[in-house]
């Protein structure tokens, strides 16, 4: 399955900061990072339950939150990139 | 159509911070937001094109970056939202 996982996290305190680098570290695991807190994650459910179970450890769900939408089949034709940092391809070669 | 909409702007500079504001007022006029710079918007193929035009040309695209996913339809299936500041509905109630 692909999955795309953004997430919003409240950076105002230093523990917010180490949310957000917690959080990012777990999505960097999973997935490739098409912008700064957007990643596209190609797993296979179990892994999908994994990286949502860890995410939601680093998370404070009080103040932060994540977003995860299964893009399902033919995602490749309804993604659209304009401008900086061209997207990764999760099942390509890693293009920098 | 439903379309996600998501953004990287950088920042640095004033300017940056400028289009910043420019690109996500583009967004709240075409749709939800539902995190920061995730933005989720009902749209007809031609509203769509006009949003496009309008980010583009509001945002830098040698430093910034927009992404456009087509979610289709049963869309809402595919969308997992958890912990703070729960989704809004395009298509419903705007609940606060």
């Amino acid at each position: 399955m692909y999955v795309l996982v953004t997430y919003d996290v409240e950076t105002a305190s230093p523990q917010g900061s180490r949310r957000l680098r917690r959080v990012a570290k777990i999505c960097v695991q999973y997935g490739q990072r098409v912008q700064n807190s957007v990643f596209e994650c190609s797993l296979d459910p179990a892994q999908f339950e994994t990286m949502k179970s860890e995410l939601m450890k680093a998370a404070d769900l009080t103040r932060d939150s994540l977003r995860f939408y299964n893009l399902g089949k033919n995602w490749k034709r309804k993604v659209e990139h304009v401008g900086a940092k061209e997207a990764y391809d999760p099942e390509g070669l890693l293009c920098v």
